[in-house]
């Protein structure tokens, strides 16, 4: 579909969240078990369930739009995940598959952060379009997940300032 | 490069953000040209010519580590051209190649905040590390460029708001 109006544009941007979400819900598992801080292990599985009803959000926002969900591969997301692939990948050719590290794990949080800017900067055009398109429901949907976004970068950051990047200088 | 400790996590985050800058220096112009709303042409001029400085500031960083600044690819900043471009020229097969719209407009402000937030998120982490390895330096240069990108991004939520995404409802 191109789009010829904002609402288009809206449906449009909304697919690609939606697919970014699918993708993620796939990658996240592989995350978490590659996390060797048990925080860090416990908020990927946490962001992981929160990630599923986003989803469920997303849906529920395409059902009353009387649109399909699906159609659309989000580039972004597919790159963000390649990105954090290969580190996962460089770093247990390194340690071995077994062995995770606090180098990995201190690579994984800034993987992650970059995802949940990603979704920052999509949730926040959508909120902002369902706002001006008079979708308040959409908007108070959309904000919620976008506030949720907002505070699983703020506990990665946390997390890395808590001691993750301090341990991996001694790596 | 596989990294081993902080520092090595730290160069391979450099890397990956050299990467996206010299991909970004590639596609700003294009996204300038296809921009309708003057302010907006402008203000993507304007954030090329910034790039170039914040490419310029990582390779002052590199100098001083002593080490090459190219070798690796950004994925992510490759999947978020990837989608600004497809997002181009879906609009130019509907609107013809020579006329730009509000759509795209606010097209591709959604795109370039993604860019931006990609950046707010890597310099965030590679501030943060270079706090911690004591690279005093290398921590200012790179707070500069966070503020910088930190402020484009509040820039294109203004002209967004200021009125592309109102009149993109009516196109």
């Amino acid at each position: 579909m191109t789009p010829q109006n904002l609402q288009d544009l809206y449906i449009h941007q909304l697919r690609d969240l939606y697919s970014a979400e699918t993708q993620l819900i796939d990658a996240l598992p592989k995350m978490a078990e590659k996390a060797s801080d048990p925080e860090l292990r416990r908020a990927f599985n946490a962001h992981l369930e929160e990630t599923k009803r986003q989803k469920e959000r997303l849906e529920l926002i395409f059902e009353r739009l009387g649109q399909s969900p699906s159609g659309q591969t989000c580039q972004g997301m597919k790159g963000l995940i390649k990105e954090a692939n290969e580190l996962i990948s460089e770093a247990s050719s390194l340690f071995g598959s077994d062995s995770p590290s606090e180098v990995l794990d201190a690579g994984l949080i800034t993987a992650a952060q970059r995802v949940e800017h990603y979704e920052i900067a999509g949730y926040g055009s959508v909120a902002t379009f369902a706002e001006m398109l008079g979708l308040q429901t959409d908007h108070d949907l959309l904000g919620q997940t976008l506030s949720e976004e907002k505070k699983a970068d703020e506990m990665l950051t946390r997390i890395a300032e808590r001691g993750i990047n301090v341990e991996a200088i001694h790596a």
